[in-house]
């Protein structure tokens, strides 16, 4: 039986990383995985600061050391200027994939005319897929149902294994051969 | 009482900057601004030709020197090669936010096909939000009524200013606290 | 009578360039502009490997050398590690219209989910414009009749020759002067 495919879930928040509040964005990642992949995974969970160098490190480990194909983020992309995730991740990835923001930003402007400020996206570094999701737990849900459906199908092709979803859950879709 | 906000309209134009017609751009955006806000603010209108160095010290100048929340532009988006506004905006901004321009191009689309031209964007230099609309005044109008809604909460997200809008006019969103 | 203007069609595909499969994707495009088109012109089609270099020369040479106003590229442009058609056009080109690429994705999107990982672009190199279509034939006339009605305004603005499409076939628009 295969070993379970690691999955990198990233909050990155001051308030979270230092206990002012409880991280509930990355236990929403965490739990829409679950009702959303029936092949085994695993959860490698981190939480830091927003500080541009924490992040492109914990990136860089989740993808090269634990080869994680695929890492979700959540927090820190906004215009605030502690805001840096996204700096972050063009630092580390070798390829940016401007569909994934485009359409989260679509999806997201049908609930909030801000959704214009998120600096969402999607990049690769190697094998590993990362996302950057928004903050909020129910945001994170309406940008998961919106590019997850393509996410398996990347990772095919960045040549990493093969995750397969529940379909009554979230119809992922495979172009036929 | 507050002192009123300043905000940057800068044409550029070679043709305007020249005389040889009127600049009605400007004057659309001002237009706008005084039906849109309900809190003081004053315009600091500026109009140059379509030269790189001149469209950056203008807008350094109103960031930088007069503390312009917002500044607005208005032409030298298109693919002619007089057309160098985004190159120049690229050239002062810290950050792009990309969501402007998409939201721009798809509002805009659904009028001529040839919103796809279009480098319209937004970017931040420092506490200042710098956004590129298009040269006609009934194509800015449909601009600003896609993106101003979210305009006074990025300035807040800076550290700005509180901007007012009359929401009868223009429905400005912040999300609750 | 004008001369027929030169289209540069480029096939990039390791197994079509090898000859493991016969090439579908130039045809589809040429055969689209021979409906479109009622003013002169002639194919230029080339074809070569997944390789940054061969694209580069091909591009340059197409755009510099045989001063094609319109050059429309074929393959390369998803995840896997081969396809590097996007950061070869990025090296030639002076300036990119991001446009093209949201709206070819945003109606692909209504056929795949997967559209998102497409890296369709555009961008010009001097007077020619450059657009990267999908690979599957079908996909390509979907983008294309997306994108193709502001293509001879374009060309027109970086002062290159007057193409006249069949308005039965393809709705060009021109704003009026």
């Amino acid at each position: 039986m295969a070993s379970p495919v690691p999955i990198g879930i990233l909050t990155v928040s001051d308030r979270a990383s230092q206990g002012v509040y409880e991280d509930k964005s990355g236990p929403a990642i965490a739990e829409y995985l679950a009702r959303a992949l029936v092949s085994p995974w695993q959860p490698l969970r981190r939480l830091v600061a927003d500080e541009r160098t924490a992040i492109t490190g914990t990136l860089i480990d989740l993808a090269d050391n634990l080869a994680c194909p695929l890492i979700l983020v959540t927090g820190g992309t906004g215009p605030s200027p502690r805001d840096v995730t996204p700096e972050a991740t063009e630092d580390v990835c070798d390829r940016i994939f401007p569909g994934f923001g485009e359409q989260m930003r679509a999806v997201s402007l049908r609930e909030v005319p801000t959704a214009i400020l998120s600096r969402q996206m999607a990049g690769t570094r190697g094998k590993s897929l990362i996302v950057l999701l928004p903050g909020r737990p129910s945001s994170i849900r309406t940008c998961l149902d919106a590019v997850f459906p393509a996410i398996p199908y990347c990772i095919d092709l960045l040549g990493g294994p093969r995750l397969e979803a529940n379909q009554a859950v979230i119809k992922v879709f495979r172009p036929p051969a």
